[in-house]
């Protein structure tokens, strides 16, 4: 016998379907800036593996870590990375206040616009170029300078500001993770703090989930006020085989899925692959000189070349920037 | 003109209904552990207020971070650091192979159980003793020890496994900011690998939110597996001066609530209560010897005296454990 529903009984008996359909489009759309090919298939069927319950590969939420380098696998890293321009802009910018800078290098040739001159001194060089603008003040006090030359300064070829020179494909598959019950973190060689800053913003990832190179920290209590002192002193180098450390460290869990482009972050694939169960490696492969910029194994900055070897020999997936993105800056999309 | 329901109509329009009864009744009883008083009072109307949409102290979600030492103020630690009792039944365990510490300090005298004449040698053989039990093994196998001894190890007062050890009134306050969006960290002198084997299942804090004391880690590759090895270096000490220094290294934002229960934790509570906006100051004051312990002052272990006059000169809320709590441990409840 047929029984009569009241119209808005049917509604609600209609809403679980009508939720399911929501989240069957939302998912075939999750990543609209990846053009459909082997990398897209290979993310979407690990996440589909790994949150189908009662299958053999399935993770507890608990366990989605999902761990991204920072420099040339989620923003731009090219023609330098963007916090050696920020340290620059600063050796300008407070240049007036140390007249001795004119005759010490790296500064002098900094000043006088010869940046090969200036790193010519190599890894000291650089220290020093960095502690120069990353010490001596409050965390505080530098996070507002950053944040200040965030909304200011402009990346040399594309004339953009720099937190607009993040990778579209990327950040929709940092939120499509999350949408999944992972938990995204930044693992990069780049200054915590630093990224701090902007992640939030621009990949919704909370200072909490970076980790990246610090500085020692000193407690003060200035006029009774306590602040943070940034030291002009290395506390932790977090590249290459710092960052499953680094992991350890802050996560105290091995990742299930990890994301990088240079040998830089072997090890951190390395580490996530020789987990049980279920991982996904990705590197993102700069293949697209018109768009972005195309280099790998004899690069200065951003060297692929082990960790290219490993990934062809295990099977690890190889974003072709080129092929595999529709999209790569946000602001090309009319 | 009345209109006539089907009931199961009538029962879903009365659902948001009962939500909002099922969402008061749990709020008042989210504490159950705790007498009502002042220090009750005080967390309620802190939460309520930096909830409350709309509110001057409305604080965003994402800045809710709740901050808790650990030995002392989520669970016990006398008579002596829990810690400490698992490094001193490792040097038991581990005297087999070891036969030259029968003639070194301060493992002769350990080992003679003396534990006095063994840390007469002060933090150079504390060091010692650590260094001897939490190094030269993987991460993965320190776990596993760890649980072990978790597993099997009580307390020599209690009679009770370690991690029943727990404060039943904080257990219910970690869950209460939880449900109020408060992401819960703990910050303490422990070490992090250590806490982070039971603090998911003990007190719903995933190890990612735990920061703790760290010794050196080395990544290496053994048979081509890579392994993170435990050095006999100290990384980090993250107490007095050194938790706000964690925190800033680990979190990147300043907590907006604090709990801790010695002068180890001042300098913590004083960079909470150091932020703009509503804060929270808590500390747990040992005023037990009946069902706890009472200690404060003069204590060798969890000594609380600069921290105390801070808290009652500042009007931070201090935790009478003898008054505001009407059960100490989950196991006296019948």
């Amino acid at each position: 016998m047929m029984k009569r529903w009241n119209p808005l009984v049917r509604f609600a008996a209609l809403m679980p379907l009508m939720f399911l359909w929501t989240i069957s489009v939302w998912a075939a759309d999750a990543l609209p800036s990846w053009n459909e090919g082997k990398a897209k298939q290979a993310i979407v069927e690990f996440v589909k593996r790994v949150t189908t319950k009662g299958g053999k590969d399935f993770v507890l939420p608990a366990e989605r870590i999902a761990v991204f380098d920072n420099d040339g696998t989620l923003w731009a890293e090219q023609p330098m990375y963007f916090q050696l321009a920020f340290a620059l802009d600063r050796v300008k910018a407070l240049a007036p206040q140390r007249p001795e800078w004119k005759d010490k290098e790296p500064f002098a040739s900094l000043l006088k616009g010869d940046l090969k001159a200036a790193l010519a001194g190599g890894e000291r060089a650089l220290l020093e170029i960095v502690m120069a603008t990353h010490a001596g003040m409050t965390t505080e006090e530098f996070e507002k300078i950053v944040r200040d030359w965030l909304a200011t300064a402009k990346h040399p070829k594309a004339g953009r500001r720099y937190n607009e020179m993040t990778y579209q494909p990327m950040v929709e598959l940092l939120r499509y993770l999350r949408a999944n019950g992972f938990k995204t973190f930044i693992v990069s060689g780049g200054g915590a703090d630093f990224m701090r800053v902007f992640s939030e913003k621009v990949y919704g990832i909370p200072p909490e989930q970076v980790i990246g190179s610090t500085g020692k920290l000193k407690f003060e209590l200035r006029d009774g006020k306590p602040v943070l002192v940034k030291l002009p002193e290395i506390d932790f180098i977090d590249d290459k085989a710092g960052k499953p450390v680094g992991i350890q460290k802050h996560i105290g869990r091995r990742p299930t899925f990890a994301f990088g482009n240079s040998d830089g972050d072997l090890q951190m694939l390395q580490w996530t692959a020789a987990g049980g169960g279920a991982r996904f490696m990705g590197i993102v492969h700069h293949t697209d000189a018109d768009r972005e910029w195309a280099y790998d194994r004899k690069s200065h900055i951003g060297q692929l070349d082990k960790a290219l070897d490993e990934a062809n020999a295990k099977g690890w997936t190889v974003v072709n920037m080129k092929n595999d993105w529709k999209v790569i800056f946000a602001f090309e999309k009319k």
